[in-house]
């Protein structure tokens, strides 16, 4: 990793804009691509059945521009483009809109992101921020969306309780998103003391210590019998298989986590117990807004998960200090 | 296995009926059992959440009697109990209500099951078979019923397509269910000639061979742009990882086949196209009344299906013939 000072400013053309980053989160997907950049590259060649939305992969041969949970302000709009006025505060999906195709904002050869002082967005992917939410916390739509989608997409109903495994950015999103849609009880699970304490102030009714009680057990107490769904927001190999033999029969499991290995399962006990797994990624542009709407209307209060903040020159140890989880949630870099 | 003819006849107690078997399908879950019956019991063992409804798992060591897939004659109706009159042609879930619990008449140590003469099943549970349907069809409820209740619990909806994988019993059901929903297009999958063309007369508008052409490629060339849901009816390690690599994104996936060892998964693929992965097993009793009725009414003919016929002398040797899957799809045991 380098802090490269060398990179000119982009010049915006037609239907771009030219933003000054005023903060931009440290995301956890960026440790994982930074350690397995080129199996999920891999991968993705091996992976079929998905359309051709003409993004081009990642040389990771040359330098790569990371940072996709931004907010920034308006510098200057393109020719004939219509756009915000230089000063707004705006947030985006991390992706521009060109001609060939969808171009990914978070891992480019070619188009600065969030970990800069300067970036090009898509004029009409811009969300302006309202209510004057400040920019730090604007900065978070992005991960909490993550948390708002995999709520949506788990079809969670009425009546219904939640499990969220894993406290980290991606887990309290989660309970987050729960707590907006009152789902009652939220129970969160992690080893860490600090994320447990988070997840209580995120939303969680119960946070459990899994080194002291297992998290299925806790939920079978609190659970009421309500029918469960479970949020896998750790990501590692053999907790799939954990929760597949642990869950009560008739649950459903959110995978939010993303696993980069390839993992072993019991399929035995997730046919004994008809469990359902949902795997989730990312958010559509309408969760996205409704999350920085959620944001800036206090539904959910996103200060806590800020632990740090660093300036450009910061991100490499920001790197290294994320990777000890139990001292950091999300560490913003403000150029 | 033994062929004993040493075996008493049960007496029907209070609840009981006492019945002669008339036909007996061989079910792949029984090769199974004979193969990995310790692996089974251990998972079961391993696995947590389940009620206990009073299950006793039963003893290795000892005799097992199995066959789950039976239709009867009524011989005895035991003492206070109102059950059909002697000479009615009955199937049954193969269960035995109990004081103590729900006793499974699948592998038991104690209860002749459907590879028996006679047997004992309880009154409450008996369904009369209607509309004059031979005992032998009859037998055919059971595995049946897995079909409906799989595409039951998979919620396909109107418009949506189906892709079948794996066209053995299992796989069978499964496109006969979809068949009586009115599902369409049905693509199903089998590398047997003779289980394509069992697969084309219970109702798949397209039969593929996967050494020919890949399942998942058929299905995006003949699906017409639908939802997909797929039925994988193989039961092998590495299949549901081949479907998750290879499926369009989000597809539901439910797997109704009964992979008794570990499997290797790759959540990368399922993550990257938000699949879902729904695990069903058995079926429930409204389900099975509703197959026997389906079957009676000739919505389902299931005749094609049944490939062979022995006495009990030649449950071994149809054992072994099940083994290469391509002769025979059912065997029918009629004592």
């Amino acid at each position: 990793m380098v802090v490269r000072d060398d990179v000119h400013d982009p010049e915006p053309e037609f239907g771009q804009v030219l933003v000054q980053v005023k903060a931009c989160g440290i995301c956890g997907s960026d440790l994982h691509f930074a350690k397995h950049g080129a199996t999920m590259l891999a991968l993705g060649q091996e992976m079929e059945g998905m359309p051709d939305l003409g993004r081009v992969q990642p040389d990771l041969g040359r330098d790569i521009f990371m940072g996709h949970e931004f907010s920034a302000e308006v510098l200057e709009v393109g020719p004939d483009t219509i756009g915000p006025k230089p000063g707004t505060i705006v947030t985006s999906i991390p992706a521009m809109l060109t001609l060939t195709g969808v171009k990914d904002l978070v891992y480019s050869n070619d188009l600065p992101a969030g970990y800069s002082e300067r970036m090009l967005l898509s004029a009409p992917m811009l969300l302006e921020v309202p209510n004057g939410l400040g920019f730090d916390r604007a900065a978070l739509t992005e991960p909490m969306a993550v948390g708002f989608h995999a709520v949506n997409r788990s079809g969670i109903e009425p009546g219904a309780g939640a499990l969220v495994l894993g406290c980290g950015p991606v887990g309290l999103a989660v309970v987050a998103a729960l707590q907006v849609r009152g789902v009652a009880p939220i129970v969160a699970s992690d080893y860490s003391p600090a994320r447990r304490a988070l997840a209580h102030r995120m939303g969680a009714h119960v946070a459990v210590d899994p080194a002291e009680e297992q998290a299925f057990d806790v939920w079978a107490r609190e659970g009421g019998g309500r029918p469960l769904v479970a949020f896998e927001a750790i990501g590692v190999p053999g907790i799939i298989d954990e929760a597949l033999r642990s869950a009560p029969p008739q649950a459903r499991i959110v995978v939010v986590g993303v696993c980069m290995e390839r993992d072993a399962i019991t399929p035995f006990f997730a046919i004994g117990k008809e469990l359902n797994l949902q795997f989730v990624l990312g958010y559509d542009p309408m969760e996205f807004e409704a999350t920085l709407r959620s944001i800036a209307e206090g539904e959910v209060d996103v200060e806590p998960m800020i632990t740090g903040r660093v300036g450009l020159d910061g991100v490499p140890d920001a790197f290294r200090a994320l990777a000890t989880p139990d001292q950091h949630c999300k560490i913003l870099v403000t150029p």
